[in-house]
């Protein structure tokens, strides 16, 4: 942490501060400049808040230095992580690809859709049982009879299941038919439920918060690694920005810098971040030439008749016409799906 | 609802929708201009998601015409809605200020508090019990003790508290002690915790999500008004924009806005949108000019010893100067505190 | 500037750095952390860019410390600067409001605004005569003759002119006729204009740019100040946000921030952020309130029939009763109009 | 257009909204709803504005239904515009590839680059003579010295020249020079130097406004084509959002969005919204697998030394590195470079 002090700051409050940073033991290393001193502060000060420093007397800013996050930093473990469900590896060399419905609506559609994933080279099956609604007035999901039917879809194809959990009284509930607990974008800071999941001893997959900086993200992660009982893998879905033409606005650069920041696997959801069926598979293509770890796509049997968000999911025949595309990409950058 | 066909949209498209809409239990009405055909969709669409629409043969794209909230709007109650919490009224002529420290410490901190805030002229305590964190190293609150102390400094006051609830779990041990129950930005779509908090027969603080548009957010509204049994007290606490000179943007362009499309009282918090003490004056001045109900300030009887959040905190003797000027804003404006 | 080195850099890397910064005439400061090694860079880092050390190897970021600009910072000159306009000053105790048409369109239209400004309170006039438009089809101004009648307004009132000029080509023509040249956000980072209008030796009114930080706003005033023959007054005009529900999102925080940063004057302009009449007033106020040094408004005799921007104009009869309302605001925060 | 009338407005409100629509030239058809009246303009509404009606006497909300662009549209032109400068196809089934440093900064770094550009398979060489800079203490550019350089590497080379024009003034002497005239993303709504550079008779690269939706950028890209003297090239490259980890976000996904909307041309800037050489190679692939037409790219050959964004320009054998993967996404997607 650097604190900044203010040029008319005096040599009494800069010792002020000093004092004060060594009772939080860390340690300090005062640098008199020209214009203005700065104060290095030194040690493990993720759990010091840097506001505590900003309002000292004589002190314009404190910049932090350090992440923020631990356990989901490079820092902390070097090499990539690799996160393995019922044999699938989402991390390494492989492109891991999650597909299925937006919401569980019937046994026949869940079952058409594994199947389809699984011919096309899919790896996972998505499918929500319990659905987060922005309005109360909208359906909401078949809750446990969509997992049993989820269920149904893994017995019929051996395809690991992949669900959101919205609130920390399902978890166990979802725990028994999930392989993969998804947190969803509005959850990522419900530290309630961050918890409660990191200890149902399952992989996670986190979705990024539409506003949330990687920092938060990866801080989000540590609620999760914490405990150190489930794999955590990210999932980039598009943030909110002023630009209004895509659903969200899918931040493929974020794919890099979080690879060089984090040991973490992250995958991309061009479907939440597209909102319409006909922008997926540009940014699919996209999030996987950046070298996201896999993707996660809402496709329906019928998308006119979904129940919801059928518009931005692609139809049997537009899915597998992207898996081609991806299988290419993929080994057009040494990598293969 | 509108939808928007494309200039090469064929009649037989058009009926086909004519016969989707009709399906749903709505009426149409098809204008044919010279460049395209628009579909006017009429009826009760609250319930209907534009984009089952959008991806028919031949549409453009979709566009909503009524707001896709109900019980929070204007249109369904007319006049001015007054929260009423132990005799203080929010949302009539008084502009109503709670205060209180971000966390309750000690019992001497919080009565502390309590006392100023009393004298000063505020009307309700805040103070919170349970913290939601960014990072899973910080402090997180003294949970029931804290809950226990906002009682004391209450019987000691008589001031009524205002405090956050995290989870659905927590919704009836808090509503023991509260008389607001605040739903935090990050839990705004927390639907099942919002589901849970319409069910406690207690005043709700809604806080806006960081990222959430005046919509979402009346949306969230619904839900808890769904019931019936609660009061909503919304409140602007700052968005997420480029602009990081302060911790969030105050979006105080956005009063006037949800009260001219809800009927719901609508106040600001100055402290998490400033994010530093020398910022929150101008902010709880700009929000009560521009005609908020009241305001959430954060205070510490010794802001640099606080345990979260100090540096946003206002001393108690920039506490009282602030109400002092309030005060003369409010009167200014035909109003009082 | 700080630079951090990656926890594996090499003493040889931070040797490399040293000698590298010293090249550039500044001065250098090794602390080597247990975690890792930060070098603090010392002197006029103004122009030097901290990129230029990021990419050395070792580095893992570079922090600036001082500020971008000069000219416009406290550090230049601590006492606020007062801009004065024939006889208006602006930045000291007084709030001047500048009022007038979006555009100039005729004699009888400028007049009337001139006289009603004038009348109620205001001190300066606006009005465009070259208008910037989003879209090529639309009206653009009057050009010179719309000068000429902002001059006929001015002899007829008194009223110093305020208004915008788009190219350097425009500046001497301009000039001609306005007491304040206007830089328009659009603008805010048109460096060849903004070196032109430098040197026109009149006050400029810099308008933020909707994307600008306030950095960036004060580098640019940087170029207004470099020649040191104009006065600056900035002025906040909204920023774009993810919230749509009002044109721009006016950052109101942006004005205790900017006044502590810099001893330029700010003002607020309530029509351009709000984009609508109707939350103009609560805009206004909340500007005034936060501490800002004037505003500019749009007004029209009837807004109804504007060629430009009618939808945010205010009719005379709502800018008087505004005029009211924020004398009392000013007075209650001990200030005057 | 579509107008909304408020729910309680008058049958005479809407008559009066009649008769103004059709005194713009403009056909009506009123709709009237259970719950309120909605009234289409038909017509060619390019040239109104939406606002000029919203603040009748009942209108709730106005909404655009056609774009507010004409020549840009797919509307206007159905089949992809290709642009052809020397020979290079721009738009068509190959991508193209610019590259080229920052800045001209001497003969022998340009024509080093230059030579790399064409053996890597590069067809455009980029190089800025005059320089937009944030702060006014920075470097600008060898100016016209820079333009006899790049004619000095398009003699040794063959290839053709893109660099930025900043001034309506500086137009006929670029374009001498340039057989591509680049503006800016800080000049995109400079209408004076968009109707400048339209006379000129050379394609131009218009970059996206960091803050411009599409809308906005083709309107201004409408400003270049009303003279129909010259081919337009879209180019994205990266808009500002709350996240600071890229220096802007690269908005991927509004290239099909683009794509859709208008027939022109749209290729990508990995360098100017990564930021960071470390970023580039990912968003560059992520452009291409998206769909767009070409890149342009920073290099250089000692990017430590450069004068200016050093840090984000490539080495060249990062170049050629990436330029192998480019070629293999290319043929993945059926195109080629």
């Amino acid at each position: 942490m650097i604190i900044k002090m203010k040029q008319a700051a005096t040599k009494r409050q800069v010792e002020a501060i000093g004092r004060r940073v060594e009772a939080e033991g860390l340690e300090v290393q005062i640098n008199v400049g020209q214009q203005r001193t700065v104060i290095g502060v030194f040690g493990d000060t993720s759990a010091t808040d840097p506001q505590v420093f900003r309002i000292l007397d004589g002190v314009e800013d404190v910049i932090r230095i350090t992440s923020p996050f631990k356990m989901a930093s490079r820092s902390f473990r070097e090499e990539d992580t690799v996160v393995e469900v019922n044999g699938v590896k989402i991390g390494g060399k492989e492109i891991v690809v999650m597909a299925g419905p937006c919401a569980v609506e019937s046994e026949e559609q869940i079952i058409q859709c594994a199947r389809l994933v699984k011919k096309a080279g899919g790896k996972i099956l998505r499918g929500g049982a319990f659905k987060p609604r922005s309005s109360p007035h909208a359906w909401r999901g078949l809750a446990e009879k969509g997992l049993k039917l989820l269920a149904r879809a893994k017995e019929e194809t051996g395809l690991p299941i992949v669900t959101e959990v919205l609130d920390s009284s399902q978890v166990l509930l979802v725990s028994q038919y999930a392989d993969i607990l998804q947190i969803g974008a509005r959850n990522m800071q419900n530290f309630t439920l961050l918890e409660a999941v990191s200890q149902a001893g399952k992989p996670v997959l986190l979705k990024r918060g539409m506003a949330a900086t990687p920092e938060e993200w990866l801080m989000a992660a540590d609620y999760l690694l914490k405990q150190d009982k489930c794999g955590v893998i990210l999932c980039e879905r598009g943030i909110r920005t002023f630009s209004n033409v895509t659903r969200f606005t899918a931040d493929v650069g974020a794919i890099p810098v979080v690879q060089e920041k984090s040991h973490l696997p992250v995958i991309g959801d061009p479907s939440h971040s597209a909102g319409y069926f006909g922008y997926v598979p540009a940014l699919a293509r996209a999030y996987i030439a950046a070298g996201a770890s896999g993707l996660i796509i809402e496709i329906h049997p019928h998308p006119k008749k979904a129940r919801c968000d059928g518009s931005q999911a692609l139809t049997f025949s537009d899915f597998e016409r992207l898996m081609g595309q991806l299988k290419a990409i993929a080994s057009a950058i040494g990598r293969e799906i």
